[in-house]
């Protein structure tokens, strides 16, 4: 089994950027858990981060092939990105949307997710956990089909 | 530690109901499935279930006092109780909202959480994985701020 | 047959609350004129008033398996209470959806019902009548489905 | 008793018109039903269909002074038309609204009627016993109308 | 100068329909107030009434040609026609536009005019006086027009 | 019968302020076309100008003892002063409201107004008529008022 | 002169639950200073609370016949509950509305209460002293309904 | 194959309306630019055009036996008619709507189509050339549909 | 202590308009209550009417320096003026708004304060004695904090 | 003549993504058949696809000077891409966009374009045959505009 | 070159109310530093405050002709006075509209002005600062416009 | 002190796009400008322009280090991009929101900016010299800050 887990934009910032909101991890740090956990639950890990919407489109077509499904945290683009959403459900593979925070108890236009109607599930406001519950979360559902050979609902 | 889960209304209904939607799993399962991995994470579970607002509001009041957090799936009240809000964020203990369905995905006043912001962390769409991968995430915080004796955001 | 007649909220104060809206009959009454027709049916009738959203969904719940359909006045929660919807959505029988007055003619808030998308039909605004069209109307759609084997719509 | 029945626009291609909807019965159909009703209940029936909103108007100022009330079902027109509404209330005599299919489970633009708040009742969700349900309703409040000489509501 | 008068939709129930609301003068009677004040001005009068929003299509554009411009009141039309508005727009002739009542005190849906943007003037709430104002109105208009050549505004 | 004309603010700009939109006639001009009207009516006028809303409601307050109706241009505060419509309220005098542009063709926050429901009558988009017409509206209403002792509407 | 004081749901949590919003009385002690006034007032006193919205509508049913009014803190449900509008509406007492903390200057989804409508009055803001306003405001209102026969609005 | 082209309302003033947004060219010459392309497509058309929603409405049941679809500018109707929705689906044939002018370079009201949600394809913005963009996308989709068997999307 | 009474525009009108809404009492009678419990309670009262937005900013502007706090009855201009609510805030004194009438229960403009969110409470419905309750609750305030040194909330 | 075709993100995923929607064809075999046409039409052709709305902007300012024209479907960004509208329309070069699916029938934020109020026409619903006769209304539209040397609209 | 600097409600509480939101610097000293940058700039200043929106519209008027353009602060009013607006429009001079705080990061209710639409420039949220560059900006504009004789835009 | 100056997406176009809505200067030109007050100022200036978001992104990523602060014309992405206003408000850098039109008095769509919330300032409608003037803001803010060593405001 292999996984896509893929950063929106800005992340790279993480661990200098509003830590009251994000938390002091890099993303170096979130992706040496993720790695950690992926091993513990011998699943093959890609990790791709880009700040351009074009790039992560890109990565999404290209990849798709070669990965059972996708842990994804867009950022700023889980608002504002129809194209993001279109290429998630046009790949046809399953993908779990994390956040680091709690983006209920944010700004009004944080509320909303173009990604969320698309993906096999959410998880969000937990740091750094998020992937990792999302990791987790798309493992089981990924063994799921593969047993049962159809989608949960 | 020592864990309420909760379950709102309509719940007993799982395995009779709209299994399309909620899968066929029954509210006596997905408790065995809670109750092994608490066992698994060392953690103590206390199970509720109520259609009654005032009762799971009775509840929180009642059971705040001996647990330290709780994994909360209120249904249908997530999207109109305040009065679930204030319980929660009055009782002062940190909880986890989940759904078994993507909520996201279905009818537009299922979209609003009154929970969510006043959540820990907010997990669904993973069916009975959302139990548990909140029970997961809530022990990570439960423990993080046990370590550290100051809340993560 | 055997029909559930079920009265929401503050249906108990009918003949005394605002005559002027909802008119001069007391619940008795109703259920006199209700049962005379169930006979004049041929039609069981089991009769439940609570003002408790937690009661009615524990009724629906225990009731639905020795009943063909419901009868419903939900009252005030016709326009709040996603629960109720999810309880009559979820126990699998067909209902009708019933009210005293017309609410298309009364404050805005009672404009919506989360009820009617899933109800088998509405009728509103007769008084008392209300009550045995839709049951007429639900024996009509019970005994169709009976005959036919396949639902109307 | 006499009783005004109107069909509105399209109505003529029922049992043409997606069937999933609004069923197979054809117009002279659901006509025959409602004067067998009408029949057993002693009522005189006047039955009008139009596509044109004017011909209805000019239907409802012509036929008003010899029929009691009216069974109508708009269609499309209930959600458009204000001239519909103002005619209905303008000619003085009660009228109940009805529709075939369950219009709040359908596009948002059918969830809003602008006679539903000037009807003595609506019906709708039943198919052809939307008619009868309707005719049933009317009589009756035309027979406590008589009694009384005041009206219901 | 010749001006067109036109009543839109169930004028001709007036002195029958809503007394309270529209008043007792009946249309003849209006009409007849409307023919003596065009003497009072030396204007000729061109009436018409028609319940068929497609009948009122077809006078614009056959009449346009032989008038200088109109006094409407296009009733329940005013609130939901952009055929009139189009066809208003489309004849180029100044019209009036003209309300009994005070729309503006009257419910919600009657508050938007698709006609205003586009008149001349509107004058509403005299009840029959204000086709006499607007008649007024659109004269002193048409005469300014042809002294100065040029369009007021 | 004695009438006040009461112009709002920014009037006193007129034949100075943008003449595409309100013409070039000066207040002063304004003013003596009504008095002329006046004149012809038989009617005492006494007019007030002023840009200072508080201003406005002492006016009103003092002089609706000794005036039978209002013509009232409120210019900007038509759309913002709910103050403005109480005082015309409270004072217990018919008014008429005038505008000189067709405030429908012009910027959204224009087509409000918080005196036309109020209000006996409503004219605009005639220019300096509006005026004119209003008065003319007025006297009538006056008039049949006296006559009758009972309100039109 | 009897008054029904009522509680909402979470009450019980006073003192406990966010003191920087509710302030650090708890509900007995809110209580006692109610008795001490409805002592100095000469009234006699019933106080409720309960978490159940069917057991305050059951309350208010049970116990309209032996008071004169209520004032009633409805907390979480005032922007809820059509059902207690509906029960305060029916059981013909007036009733005061009173709330701890300033809701205007809270969440938006607290700006809005289905009870003020149908209240005598609405004091907020003032923490326990709004109970304390309110019952003198009640005690004020039956006096003067009891004096003059009237109501006062 | 024969297609049947239909006009709505107010479009035989073109040419004489609105150059600016319509063009130049009358009904009659947009017809034959039609008829010419039809010849060159080797397609039989029947053309209508009426002012009247009740024609369109008569038209569209009548002729739907003998035409395989419909090249339609429903003109103004196109934003409030869902008679004319109702009327193109329920016929079961399909249908190209067209447009003259930009219709989302407009006024608001014609952003949305009440018939777009239906149709098989829309086309506007291009003058004349609308009408002939419609007609060859008709066919190619009439012809697609004859070659498979089966609907395109 | 020494507290500010304000009544805003139109209020001088009391007694004379409607009665129906506001009760029959005058402005000076008002004062007279207010100055006799200002007596009971032992606090010096200065008591300001204005029709002028822009007095009553002077006013409290003004005011403030000798006074601990204010009752205000801004009248309509609590639901346009953000300017009152910026003195009122910049003021830096506690402040009680207060209204005669249900606010709540007239038309939906007035429904919404821009006070209330900085206010120290709110008291409307109960005709004069509303002053009388925003004052007892006022000194209530100010007792409190002068004690502690510190606001309640 | 020379045109410029553009197709925006995710559209190498044709043939592979939601074929229900998009139908079969792939990308390649789309250009193929646009590049047949252009030849039928004699028109020169430069493609380009590009999944970053950056790359979309430089394309669209590079080669303006060189093409008479753009065939633009922007797919996802068309709903949020307020930069390719202000491209679009600084570039100065007419443009129709064009859509394979009827975006009128699908997620509510695909019926808003921000590039069809700066279009010289729009196409949608009609497979690859949007692309098409766009390019075909295009071409008519820059021969027109060549020929008469104004712009059509 | 003469500019009218113009400081609107609530701005002599400047140093005292809210420095958290407004700093710490008076009126006058800002009004100090406004006449150093004058000085420098060459621009004769003359400066108004005022509480009264219709002194300031007096003002306007008044002084319009001494002065080439303004620099106004119009506070709170900014948000709510079309009348302001009409003001500014009417007086045929350019102006720019300043904020000492960043309106946009405030209430709801302050991110609209109802000046900015008319405004030659807007600037906001650099504290006194803002003056001081609307008066650069401003004198550049008036230049810009004296040396070409045209409008900038 | 160094500054960053940043051009979004299309600026490239200046001089050649819409000239009536941004003027007839180049990028170059404006560059040159602000390298001139720039200088002056005794600043360094860096300048970037992208049409990518993600360069954009990127770019404030890297430069921040070594910049003071920002004055970004973001143009269209202003008004749809999150992540845009996530990399301002997480590089820690004060930054000034600049345009050359006045966007208050464009599409509807221009009016709302996801960045000014965040700014420290912004200055809109002064053609270049809206930058000239933003850079002179940031300057001055950025003096403050280091005198004072804490944020205005």
């Amino acid at each position: 089994m292999r996984v896509g887990v893929v950063h929106g934009p800005n992340l790279r910032l993480l661990g200098r950027r509003e830590p009251g909101v994000y938390g002091t991890a890099t993303l170096d740090e979130i992706d040496a858990r993720i790695a950690a956990l992926a091993d513990e639950l011998g699943v093959e890990i890609e990790t791709f981060q880009s700040n351009h919407e074009g790039e992560l489109l890109d990565h999404f077509e290209t990849v798709a092939d070669r990965v059972d499904g996708f842990v994804v945290n867009a950022a700023a683009l889980t608002h504002t990105s129809v194209a993001l959403r279109d290429a998630l459900a046009g790949v046809g593979r399953p993908f779990v949307e994390v956040h680091l925070s709690n983006t209920a108890a944010r700004e009004g236009f944080r509320h909303h997710s173009f990604l969320a109607p698309v993906a096999a599930g959410v998880v969000y406001g937990f740091g750094v956990d998020s992937y990792l519950l999302g990791l987790r979360g798309l493992v089981a559902r990924l063994g799921t089909s593969a047993r049962s050979g159809a989608p949960h609902d």
